[in-house]
């Protein structure tokens, strides 16, 4: 076990020294332009003819001499003998010797017997291509450094470059270590993770022009990775080690890069990324990215992509920034920066932005993030409800055809992001686990679209809301294969000592497991009373990971994870949204889902709901006195 | 010859109209998640895996038992022994039986001899992730009718998944039809054009995730093109028929289509890209395109693009405006829609909008197009100066990395273009024929970065201005081979009765003629005195294509065309740009191209410069009196 200190350089002073320590030599072939799509020039382009060639019909009409239509007035219309006055011309055809202009065909009067009559003189030259109109030979088509779209395809073809000189793409070396990984397509064995990180930089490199070569997993072994690094060193113009670089005993990655080539730093002042590590093996630089997915991606940004950009020699690209007000606190640490996924609502064309998970190991986090949002090294917080610069990760358009879901969890809600793009296309779903409280929270501050709540009363104190029935659900409690029986209520949970994992503070379900303990009496709170986990899922996973012995939840998250289920109460389960976003494009996809036939058979398929109210409106939305009724908590 | 009026639906109706007609059953098939970057979920994705499987260390360090760190303190530290009270764990290695809690290596006192010391009682689950924390088994991972990027193979694979079901793309036929055509790749004879739309099209087939079936040249026969429809029909989810449109002669497209299937509407009330023909063989759409590439392109956009939208059922996508002034009147027509394309320029953070060539069949625009400007059927005119909302086709990026240069023509100036982003990655030029008084005006308001002038006296009326000097080049008479005798002067000019291709209005070079004219007592104006080029090498490319005899440039154009020349005056050619400018990345940019050797290289061979004072400010800036001096025009 070593601990090591990891250098604390900025991004951009990291960067420097990359590219300060390297010269790449690009390679160049000729490609035909047919087959040029996305690659780079690698010299001007420029016109080896002209376009139209000749001079060319602009119009569908008749060509002739100006001459022949001179005085032609409608009192006094001119009349043309097909041949010797004029010729009847297409769009593109070549001008007739001797033509000097075209007649659209729509100023023909066209006569019986063949000949035409005009009802005014033609301009000399009108409706007429000239020679090199588009591109005349000579001209410059493309710069240098240009990345070739269809549109430039033509242009080249009309200018009469067949075949045009590209800069190869760089070939970049995936090296993915670690004796645990498999790669995909092989079985898991207990203590194994799959290999993914190499599909995933992967397609970032197909997608910024490079050709990814992706090794075999290299196991922790030194002398396997110095022979992996070598080799890859020598066949690729960048190489990408992944992972290995961060602290722990098996880290050999700075190690073994020290032997074989000149580590050129160890870690950055930027999180999640951090522990990256900046080398050179003979002329090739080498980037060592952290094991954790997202601190891959991140570092994979700040240091590959450059370098690819580099090899292109094209400018960086700066993208306007999303502006949005933070729906809830960030902090980031000082003397680091901070890079913060976030999920950004859309609601009455106002942009509110909420952190994700921030850990590196997330996946998820980034198939949901809408955007990044940067804390500089010396901010340590930003409150509420200040408007911040972001960067985009999904599209605008994205954004706002996504409908924000609050409120409390079930499994079901989920459902409805599945099937949502299908009954309105192009909108999508984020559901966020808030409790009920905060829900409203936002709902009244605009940062989502409806809240989801169970159970019969809530507190709105809102006006113009409708509330809409999702399903009736059936809750109970969850054991995991380590309790020792099924538990039925809190005596069984006191009584076997079993570990519980608990609902958040302030959710209804927890506010009544306290009045359960409290009605029996029960003097202590069970084990794991404060161990949480928002979502039903998370904490059957890990009852079925077998960390947690108990938990409440609804009967379809036990059917899924085959956990022992035994009932406790049925509740409603409704979203509640204001009658403007009802009425609106994501109110109408929202509600067109929950009654849609797809919509009724996961419900079924799932378990534990009534479903036959699903989408009905619920009049009165608010039960102010239920107290003591079936639904209350 | 046959005249026909097009429909004039709006494009909206006409597309409502289309997709009213078709009902789309789009295939599906199974793939590796590693091969599904780009592709369309057929089917909402369940994660069938928890991630992490099991309880798993967060950080490097040593996993316990938290009980054994119970009463810790910097006064009273807990001393431990490996295998009994804790074991190393690096991060991702699952928990050891009955541990409960991850130390970080950094908080760790490693003792001599093989223990380690704490100072503070660790607390449960701290530094652990739990089964699932990443992505629990069951959760929806992606939804129906999301397009993979990297990130979510990442999550795919992290959640058990290896395979999943997607979209099959749908195949679209691309029938190019006309006798003139010539496909890449075979030599083109008189009258031939180049067949280069199917290469556009199906590039942006395969950019919006179809597959193209390109099909071979259709003649203009009826029985060649009913074939080849029914044939692509049968074969093809969707066809686009390129070209034959319009109502030409030779336009049979819309009724061969009326026979073999139904023609749904010919025409819509844009431009350009009206003459598009909509129909139906069978179930299968097909679009008929205009021949023009412009024209065909926004039609394609109008059209094909939202076919292959609703196939994937997925929404349309909306990009944030450009909001841009015009720096140019722009006009319309009543009762269609105009789209223009438009080039922007970014000065001093402004964008200012000017209209390219408006034609179909520049192919040029679209390369040098960052934006479209669409003008409303009730838009007939928009003034110079006003705000308006463009769409990009540039990126912001590629916009704000563009130097704008204005004034007079000269093909050296292209180089420029060619050259700045070798010098300066990133940047790119657009150059403008305005002559120098007009580019005198938008330098005023921000329109340009710089001014190119040639001749020794302008009036710039600035302060705070500098010169610099691109080349000192040769002017001269330019004649092609259709002129009896080469040209060296005014005289005869008008004794050969020779057609001129004239200067534009306001230029310097046409003021000198007129100057020359009336020295000679000319009495009567050359033929063709109306007839303009902005550009020396169109104005050449016309001569080489026969339709003109002479015209003045510089001796460049004419070596370029092997063109007959003969020295009327040498002039030295420069930029103005303001200081602020000058020591702007812009400015240094473009400063730093012209000092570079290739510059000067590129000078040489297209001849006619003197490059010894290429990059040299010339000071003073304005020549306010050499009135009759060797430069004076």
């Amino acid at each position: 076990m070593r601990k090591s200190r990891l250098d604390t350089l900025s991004r951009k002073e990291a960067l420097s020294r990359l590219l300060a320590a390297i010269t790449f030599h690009p390679r160049k072939e000729t490609v035909p332009v047919t087959d040029a799509r996305g690659r780079v020039t690698a010299e001007p382009v420029i016109a080896r003819m002209s376009m139209p060639p000749y001079p060319a019909a602009a119009m569908d009409g008749i060509a002739l001499r100006t001459k022949v239509t001179w005085g032609a007035s409608p009192l006094r219309p001119v009349r043309l003998r097909e041949g010797r006055d004029f010729t009847y011309i297409n769009t593109g055809d070549p001008l007739p010797e001797n033509a000097d202009s075209v007649v659209r065909i729509e100023k023909v009067n066209i006569l019986e017997g063949g000949g035409v009559e005009l009802t005014e003189p033609a301009l000399p030259w009108k409706h007429v291509r000239q020679p090199g109109e588009d591109v005349a030979a000579g001209e410059v088509v493309l710069p240098a450094g240009h990345r070739i779209r269809p549109v430039d395809q033509g242009a080249l073809l009309a200018a009469g470059v067949e075949r045009l000189t590209v800069v190869c793409p760089p070939r970049v070396g995936i090296l993915p270590t670690g004796s645990e990984l498999v790669p995909p397509g092989h079985p898991l064995k207990p203590g194994q993770l799959r290999e993914f990180n190499s599909t995933v930089l992967a397609g970032f490199l197909e997608e910024c022009g490079a050709v990814p070569d992706c090794q075999e997993v290299v196991p922790d072994r030194k002398e396997a990775l110095r022979a992996a690094f070598l080799s890859a060193a020598d066949r690729c113009d960048i190489v990408v080690v992944n992972a290995g670089s961060s602290a722990g005993s098996k880290d050999f990655t700075p190690r073994v890069l020290a032997e074989v080539g000149k580590v050129l730093l160890h870690g950055v002042a930027a999180r999640p990324g951090r522990p990256v590590v900046l080398a050179i093996i003979g002329e090739t630089p080498v980037v060592g990215l952290p094991g954790y997915p997202v601190s891959a991606y991140l570092a994979f940004d700040w240091f590959v992509r450059p370098l690819i950009r580099h090899w292109y020699r094209s400018g960086a690209e700066v993208v306007p920034p999303l502006l949005a007000r933070l729906g809830r606190e960030v902090r980031g640490g000082l003397g680091t920066e901070d890079f913060i996924r976030m999920r950004v609502a859309h609601v009455d064309g106002q942009y509110t932005a909420f952190p994700l998970a921030r850990g590196g190991g997330i996946t998820m986090s980034m198939v949901r993030a809408d955007a990044w949002l940067r804390l500089p090294p010396d901010t340590a917080r930003v409150n509420a409800g200040e408007q911040m610069e972001l960067e985009w990760v999904r599209t605008p358009t994205e954004v706002e055809h996504t409908l924000v879901l609050t409120g409390c969890d079930d499994p079901l809600l989920d459902r409805i992001g599945a099937l949502i793009g299908r009954i309105s296309p192009g909108w999508s779903l984020f559901r966020e686990y808030t409790g009920h409280e905060v829900g409203f929270e936002l709902l009244r501050k605009g940062g989502c679209h409806a809240v989801a709540i169970h159970g019969d009363r809530w507190e709105g104190g809102f006006s113009g809301i409708i509330r809409i029935r999702v399903a009736e659900r059936e809750m109970g409690w969850i054991t995991s294969a380590t309790a020792p029986e099924p538990v039925s209520g809190v005596a069984d949970l006191i009584r076997l000592g079993l570990r519980l994992i608990n609902r958040p503070p302030g959710s209804a379900t927890r506010k009544r497991l306290t009045q359960l303990l409290n009605e029996q009496k029960a003097g202590r709170l069970p084990s794991g009373w404060e161990r949480t986990e928002g979502s039903h899922w998370k904490a059957a996973a890990s009852l079925a990971g077998g960390t947690a012995d108990v938990t409440v939840g609804p009967r379809s998250v036990a059917k899924a994870f085959n956990l022992v289920w035994r009932p406790a109460w049925r509740e409603p389960l409704d979203l509640v949204l204001p009658r403007s976003v009802a009425e609106s494009d994501a109110g109408r996809a929202l509600i067109g889902t929950l009654r849609c036939r797809d919509f009724r058979e996961m419900a079924a398929q799932l378990g534990g709901y009534d479903h036959s109210r699903a989408g009905e409106i619920i009049d009165p939305p608010v039960t102010k006195n239920s107290k003591g009724g079936r639904w209350e908590l």
